[in-house]
């Protein structure tokens, strides 16, 4: 080693040792001819005295330094409470430049402090990033969790595998990234959405307990917070039900927040999704306040205003909102254009008893007498209505729910509000998923909510193809915080149920063969009862460090639309790199 | 769980406890109206007893079974003490099939003692291979091992950290994998053949010891036992030297031998590249015997033997082996052909004293004489010589040796040799490279032995550009059974070397900007010493398995060519597919 000691680990009792230390030029002052250099390595940093000003001289921010000196006590008055190191300082007696640097693009030194940078600029010089407080821990705590999850999971036995990741396109309905076979012209391998396929035929495989933290890609458009490339948790186990997977995951999600010191009481609160959209207009509601939304179809049937003669009337309630200027509600119902909706009518409870906003007016009078009782509210309060498809209103009311919990300062970054969400129903209209944004596996008219391989819970095993709406899936999906980080379910293990499922979603016998052929043949060969779970550790992570994006828990995020500012990937290729990956070849006739 | 028990976990202490187990029927055996039925999961065996005709008839094979029953002791003679459940037996009150099985392409049961089975046959049904004990194990030592390396490397307080696999190409010099990026048409992602680059960019990153069991892809002709994706376990500290990674390292490997109850004796020995070279004829020794070359070009400086007039003699000891039958040493002569050489010649000591062989009488009286002391020989040995370049006659003798080792028995699978190999050289001549089969990177007449990112010897520092032939990389490899289980230099950190470096190999300023620039960029910001190190882990476990093929240590392999006989990866793609990939669009104009 080129150091004795790590710089953050020199304590008072190191006094009037001789130690060497290496690292950065974190910050100089200099003083009567005397440079004082925090010297700063991954375990902290301690204080350099250089009294040699010819030594001192050259010395700039983050040159790379190997220091051999007397760790001594810092005189009276000058230790630093706020610094482990606080009491010592390292009188230098050789100073060795390992390593210079050139000015900087930007500040390294100073954390959470200093000037914010952008993040072009941070990404391109990610090396010079990662030196930074925040950046560097949030690297080191990702591995502190991956270490707790591995605790959790070899503890109980788990194997894990790892799976193929140059394969054939997977099913789960985003685009695949695809990567020409050149010994097999013509043909190409698909990066995995996930390990889905393969994890299911460990479980056939007798494997049992599987677990992976993989690698998995979607070529998808790259809207907010994307990665093409991310990381999963992904666990399969065999001989369970749903409450075993349940059981499991939260010891695992215990142990995760335990690296940052935060308690998870388990069992944690589960809601179904019928009374999560009912309730929070979502299926992954943020739990950390309440202002459920108010039904109130009922008690406007029959009401004399139109816009409320609806299949659905809901309410969410604003405490103090009475009180928002007219620009601020008129801000609102630009908030509520841009997701589609026509508007979003509201009731302002004045202090004085009175209604106010335009729509309480249209309201019969018993109707506005009931008003402040129906949706709760106090004198002061205002409340936002949605009227029309009821999945529609609720998705709108949900959204206007966060927006005022973030308004109202209820989005605490240091609760974490956990909920499973379960019973979710197995199949939903295939023109509702291609409405909000989703992909329709195959060519029915429902699709599948989870995917095509999630079982009906088993009292629906007989109808959930003779009646796809009323099916409940046997899934459960982990939500924090408004914001899922994982989902799974109890799977289908016998081929007659798969291929019953596939059927009600329009994938034909043809394609069900020749997409995932290998599964149903698996499947007639005595496979396991099983089922598993997969969280997104990039979303995981976000929670953990409480940042705003997952490009800052990702050691060399891309950015927006898959560029990476570092290495500029992607890249032109080659003609010879082309001719010989065999891109442009005919598939070779399939040999019968 | 479907299950209060597992089946291999059953004792004498559970007699008389109603259980239920569920898992596979490994065998079956009726005697006497009763079916006594091996119940296999991933724990082991019990033995079911159905006395139910009823029951018991449709059960075949690899149906999936959950069984109740009361836990019994085997009636006395009827105990199998190779099963740790052999004492009892679970007398069946209910029986539930939970799958069934058609019947099977292979045997199941029967562990290694089974028939052999074609590898396509078990590719194809991996999920039923996988079942068996052999392939189980392999899969399950693959975690432990992954388990072992973890707890040693976060004892040291590494850091995990994964790097892109949507990236650039790297420099590695084997064809790259690409991605075409969908979002930036006509640019091409790599798949990364090793986080080389990434790595060095977290040490700039202020890491300081990082570690990766990492997904790492080559497109080469898989020749032999390759496959296009593999896992190295990649490692990197700051401010180290040699011997701080190979103490490291050293852990890691009596960790990972542990796994299997092998205890390796630290330090490992370490041999130079010259004397691996000169003593066994190969950079990557098996040490498990001993035959060393003897080096005889001093002892015929001045044969009469044309063939010997030569820069290199050397010669190989075969003990016993002048009784070979002349078929057999003519096949030597066909073995060395087919390694490119014109022959093997040898000398055979026979019993009574005289030499045989054709080369003997062309030697003179004295060097015939001395023969038998210069190659340590006794009577009834043989001795095979090559000469005339010393590198190439060096490693027909190393092949010889080896494959004399093959033949004797000498190459015991369940002995370790390790060793280091260090101080090997820094460059060879780009033209060597090429007639080996590797890769020249870059135009110049010299090529990297490691890579292009490994330092030279401190001590050929100054000299390393002005005198390649001469200078030392600052490099280790490690080496077990005649097999490179990884390697691993101290970097350059320095700009300036690298460039030095870059020059030699004839790869020009604009060359080296546009392939890696982001790490001469990085290195201009305080680059820390560095060095580390990469094991390959289908390597390292195929010899903890003692297996033939690392297919054998791979969840799912593919057989030659990258073909998977499981999912048929890989497949043509729709021209929908090609078309959004963007494969055929022309890269856009680089912006100014």
């Amino acid at each position: 080693m080129l150091r004795t000691h790590t710089a953050g680990s020199l304590r008072a009792e190191h006094i009037g040792q001789t130690v060497t230390l290496t690292g950065w030029v974190d910050r100089r002052r200099d003083h009567g001819g005397v440079a004082f250099i925090d010297l700063r390595d991954a375990s902290g940093i301690a204080q350099v005295v250089i009294r040699d000003e010819a030594v001192a001289h050259p010395l700039r921010s983050e040159f790379v330094l190997k220091v051999t000196g007397e760790v001594g006590r810092r005189p009276a008055g000058n230790e630093n409470p706020n610094l482990p190191t606080g009491e010592i300082e390292l009188v230098a007696t050789d100073v060795e430049v390992l390593n210079e640097s050139a000015p900087l693009p930007f500040q390294v030194s100073g954390g959470e402090g200093a000037d914010p940078i952008g993040e072009e600029v941070r990404l391109k010089h990610r090396y010079l990033d990662l030196r930074r407080q925040g950046p560097a821990n949030a690297i080191r705590l990702r591995s502190q969790v991956y270490k707790a999850i591995r605790d959790v999971l070899h503890g109980r036995e788990f194997v894990e595998v790892e799976t193929p990741t140059l394969t054939r396109s997977t099913p789960e309905g985003a685009r695949d990234f695809l990567v020409p076979a050149r010994l097999h012209p013509g043909s190409w391998y698909a990066l995995p959405q996930s390990p889905q396929l393969f994890k299911q035929l460990l479980m056939v495989g007798g494997v049992e307990k599987y677990f992976q933290i993989a690698r998995c890609y979607r070529d998808e458009d790259f809207r907010a917070d994307r990665q093409p490339e991310f990381t999963q948790l992904d666990i399969e186990m065999s001989f369970v039900e749903q409450e075993d997977v349940i059981e499991m995951m939260e010891d695992v999600i215990t142990a995760m927040w335990k690296t940052i010191d935060v308690d998870v009481k388990t069992p944690l609160p589960r809601i179904t999704y019928a009374d999560a959209m009912a309730k929070y207009g979502s299926d992954k509601p943020d739990l950390r306040f309440g202002l459920e939304l108010v039904e109130a179809t009922e008690y406007f049937a029959d009401t004399p205003f139109r816009v409320f003669q609806s299949e659905y009337v809901g309410a969410v309630l604003m405490p103090g909102g009475a009180s928002q200027p007219r620009k601020t509600l008129d801000a609102w119902q630009e908030w509520a254009k841009q997701r589609g909706a026509r508007g979003l009518a509201y009731v302002l409870f004045n202090e004085d008893g009175t209604l106010g906003g335009p729509v309480a007016k249209n309201l019969s009078e018993t109707e506005q007498a009931g008003l402040m009782e129906l949706v709760g509210a106090k004198p002061g309060d205002c409340a936002f209505f949605a009227a029309g498809d009821t999945k529609a209103s609720r998705a709108l009311l949900g959204a206007a729910r966060v927006e005022i919990g973030k308004r109202l300062g209820l989005l605490d970054p240091d609760t974490f509000a956990f909920t499973w969400v379960v019973d979710a129903p197995m199949f939903e209209p295939a023109s509702d998923a291609v409405a909000s944004g989703d992909v329709a596996v195959g060519a029915g008219a429902w699709t599948a909510v989870h995917h095509a391989f999630t079982g009906p819970k088993p009292e629906f095993e007989d109808t959930f193809d003779t009646d796809p709406g009323s099916a409940l899936a046997y899934a459960y999906d982990i939500v924090c915080n408004g914001s899922e980080l994982g989902g799974g379910s109890i799977r289908i293990h016998r081929e007659d149920i798969q291929k019953r499922v596939f059927k009600i979603m329009g994938i034909d016998e043809e394609q069900a063969q020749e997409k995932f052929g290998f599964l149903l043949d698996a499947f007639k060969f005595g496979a396991p009862p099983h089922g598993g779970i997969a969280l997104g550790m990039d979303r995981v992570l976000q929670h953990l460090t409480k940042t705003e994006s997952i490009r800052e828990v990702i050691a060399f995020p891309k950015s927006g639309g898959g560029f990476d500012p570092l290495t500029e990937a992607p890249a032109p290729i080659t003609p010879q790199q082309r001719a010989e990956a065999g891109v442009d070849a005919e598939p070779e006739a399939v040999e019968a």
